[in-house]
């Protein structure tokens, strides 16, 4: 951390910041500039907040130099990590894996249909949302355990592997029960208990990116997770909140490369919640494998107009097939290939 | 909803729209235009999903017209929402409410000192965290049930009603044990399971505002908790995300005026959170009151250097009394006053 | 316009609002619904105040239906405008142009040299200030008419269509005279005056998005260079403002998808500003061409550590080559091309 | 400038940037720390392009120390700058400056009825505008110099100073004859020629925030005019954008006191434009006041609904009337006192 003092700071009052140091255990180096000095301090292990000396006389600002994140960086570990799944799929290597399916689990008869569609197209993973997180107490709320039971059906007949939401830690071990990934959504993504919890069910963990998180928030969170012995995280940029309202929100794929750059978690994308519009999904959905993303996460519903929810940008079966051709070129373009269908 | 076709839309695209909407269980009314013709959806309950027709061939946009929140809004109840606590403190009338107190309780000596330091000024309600939620999993995680137990006492020792944060499901029944004031935190603002079950615990919420919540989703959580049948919750903006570094937040102050009109529920400010900064707290809590705040909650804390969390924008005790006398005029100058203190 | 009315607005207050749309020359439907009735305005010739309305008693929203841009909609010219310049490109149809070159002009030897090897590599376009826009009063501001000679002396060698910043009224004549595209910079793209005498100038213009510009305001800014008569406008995506600052801005990729459904001129994306890191700027080009970008344009930098500006986000001659190769790839992935090499 | 390097950095990678550092002119001092070893540039001139280390191998990130901007600070020069009027008016001081008026001069009517009545309440300076920077190429653009005209006979008949926007580099000249404060729009606070146009015209300018403009950004764009010789600057802060659609713009009224803190020039806010809504101007207006602004610009009109632009949030006279009586308190509340009628 950088403590910088004003130019006509008094020597007093840079000493009061170098005896606070101190106090609190680490190395004060002061560090004259041309215009002004500053105050490096060295050994922070984490817990010193950044803005604690920000009133203090004298003071003109502090500069947080060290991460708080750890055992998630790529500093602490140079080599991607990769999840691998119970049916053979792998997501942060060369392959591009591929998670589809509908919002929400609505009913037999259209899980196990969409489920052996997808899978007959080369999807692995099959997403489907029984617990449901609505911004409206009157919307949807999900089938709950029945569509667990659902999913884990539609495993049983196709091999996909499952992800689906765990929304509390009342209800996580439940979902554990039933899927092959935990997804932790975008409105929890700092819900702490629910990370420590999901962390210590084992599980990996789909973390989604929060509606107006920082990558370094971002990063945080799996920390949490990590830092509960669960190294199988898989990240997920779905959109950030922005002032256009075009479309729902607005898809961050250069988080893609960053989060590559500092971290060594995969990182996929989901160009649905990231647009809202059926329309730009798929554009979206090349331009995120273009990116460099460890796999894509679309919806995808044999009726769109009659779903439950998120109808307006869950794209058709054939939409997702014309998709799937398209991306096989483009993650061929660097040296990248889709996970293989399952029993190839 | 309005469905908006495009100029050149065929009647056949429209037709579809009309058909849909009529499938639906809702009455479709063409309102045709100079430029195009919309369609009017008559009946939604707020189970249509908004942009369910963006994808239908020929629409051009939809505009959702009715609001999903109900019982909240000024249109189902005119008058303000008054919460009255045990100690006789009213939050929602004329009076402006003082919460008060350290980010979080970290030892007896220091919550009880300041606790009788703040009745003594005139502050009626106690803040201090005894769960805290940290971005980083290696923070200071607050004392937990020895917290709750040191603000009961402070409360049996001053009088004032106790303010403090319930993280999760599974800890709520436990705080609510001790608080009069169930905070749920900005990070939890769409944590729905705990947004239910502190409805149906029944104590007064106070419920902050996401960091990039829009004033309509803020309103729809509150509805999650009125709707299980518990109207005393209290809004508090404390600072959405923004561009700038300068400060921690952007404390959007013309959300009060924007809540008071659309909602009859009582509206405070958070100006700690909300700016980060200890120099910037005084000036934005007077700002906060000057824009109708129905109350303030503000970070004080005896010696701020050496707090455990948030010291950089915790008050002095001596600011506090400053920031009182000053605020004690605003209010004035729109007839409403400061609660008065315990004992008068 | 629709005008809502609070579901206990009174008939004076319906009346009210009728009468006042009446007044104004246009024509009130009201549509009475379920819960409150709605006052559609018809008739809107982009004339009418969205929120005029906003604060008659019993209003409770105002709903801005017609769009205020004409000219630049798909619903006005249902085909692509294509914009051809003097040496063949074609930028809008199926071919992905390539703009390529240093932030700034520097010298002579500077601009030739990168000139010469990004046309041997393909670029049919070059980009390089002359006349800089900069935060800071202090920073380097460009080249002048000095620089707007040497990029002749490039096009003369080359055969590379020039692009370079207009920076205001005053100046535009000039730069006119030696460019091939005219480009309004991100901090333009409100300043009317330019964008008329850009209209007037008549050659192609190359319009950046604003920082926080939505996708609108950017269409009504091209109309504004449209409605003088100038219909060779390039639109160009290169990041807005957001709320992280791993990186400089926030690429907006799916204002691509979202623009060519609004509208029918080329859009191109810029990463280099986009981004403002070198490693990111490949990774989020090629997510531009796949996510459907009519082209690119890139700063290329002979020695980018020595750049007089923003060398920390230009590409080393090589990575532009290798970029060139993997964007063939995906471009034949949704069925484009890249500008055939002048002189091919 | 702080160049932080990886944990793992080789001392090759180390002594590159090193060599860097020295080669541009600087002074390059080491400094090792638990973690990893920091570079500070020492020297800095502002020259330095902040992210130009960004790239280098081993790199982690680099951290800006210095600010760009110098005259504009309170480092540079630590008592306000008070801008006086030829009426008298002094902003910057202890009094509350009062700018009010239509938003734009209509007829000689309008300006000269709304003068007298805005004077006659105790407001000093009349805003009102000539040239018209209007979002769609459709709209009223304002009455231009016949605009002018009227102002100055307005403050011939009142005394009010006149407070009016320049919009481009062309007519500047022209708008200062008549203007006693020139106002630079949001819109072209980065539109460079125009600050220093301005900035060499010598009168008083108002100086509005940009809509997504930092407040680092704000005050290099004063520093443009500064630089020219003009130290009379007043910024204005109008509102950011910002995710909701609530309100026009987002105000930010922590802005004030953390200009003040950085910046030796008066600063005033304007909550009409910041937030677009009659019923919210008075609240803000106030909450301003009490925030430490150093005046206010407010619409006032005196058929709101009838305005050619700006209607919707524009004051009626008589809640302008109200305004100042509520104001007149909450600046006792802070010592400060509103600027005195003409003639007292």
């Amino acid at each position: 951390m950088l403590v910088v003092m004003k130019h006509n700071a008094s020597s007093q009052e840079i000493r009061d910041v170098v005896d606070m140091i101190q106090e609190m255990g680490y190395e004060a180096r002061p560090i004259p500039g041309r215009q002004r000095t500053s105050i490096g301090l060295i050994g922070n292990d984490g817990q010193v907040e950044p803005n604690l000396f920000q009133s203090f006389p004298g003071v003109l600002e502090v500069i947080p130099v060290s991460h708080s994140y750890k055992q998630v960086s790529r500093e602490w570990k140079e080599e991607n990590t990769i999840v691998t799944l119970p049916n053979g799929t792998r997501i942060g290597g060369t392959e591009v894996a591929l998670m589809a399916g509908p919002c929400a689990v609505e009913s037999e008869e259209q899980i196990l249909g969409i489920a052996e569609t997808l899978a007959g197209m080369g999807a692995t993973i099959l997403r489907g949302g029984a617990f449901k997180p609505r911004t409206s107490p009157y919307s949807f709320q999900g089938m709950g355990v029945k569509g667990l039971e659902l999913l884990a059906k539609a495993r049983d007949e196709t091999g996909m592997a499952i992800v689906t939401e765990a929304m509390d830690v009342g209800t996580a071990d439940q979902v554990a029960e039933y899927a092959d990934i935990l997804q932790v959504g975008a409105r929890n993504m700092q819900n702490y208990p629910l990370l420590r919890k999901v962390g210590r069910i084992g599980k990996p963990i789909l973390l989604k990116r929060g509606l107006s998180a920082t990558i370094e928030e971002l990063l945080l969170a799996a920390e949490y997770v990590v830092a509960e012995g669960n190294p199988n995280v898989i990240l997920c940029e779905r959109g950030v909140r922005s002032f256009d309202t075009q479309t729902r929100n607005l898809l961050d794929l250069t988080a893609i490369p960053v989060v590559k750059s500092l971290c060594h978690l995969p990182i996929i994308a989901d160009p649905s919640h990231g647009t809202g519009i059926r329309a730009k999904v798929t554009p979206m959905a090349r331009a995120a494998v273009a990116a460099g993303a460890d796999g894509l996460m679309v919806e995808v519903h044999p009726d769109p107009n009659r779903a439950l929810s998120d109808g307006a940008q869950s794209l058709y079966p054939e939409q997702f097939r014309e998709l799937l051709d398209q991306i096989r070129v483009i993650a061929q373009a660097i040296n990248r290939e889709l996970t293989p269908p399952l029993g190839e």
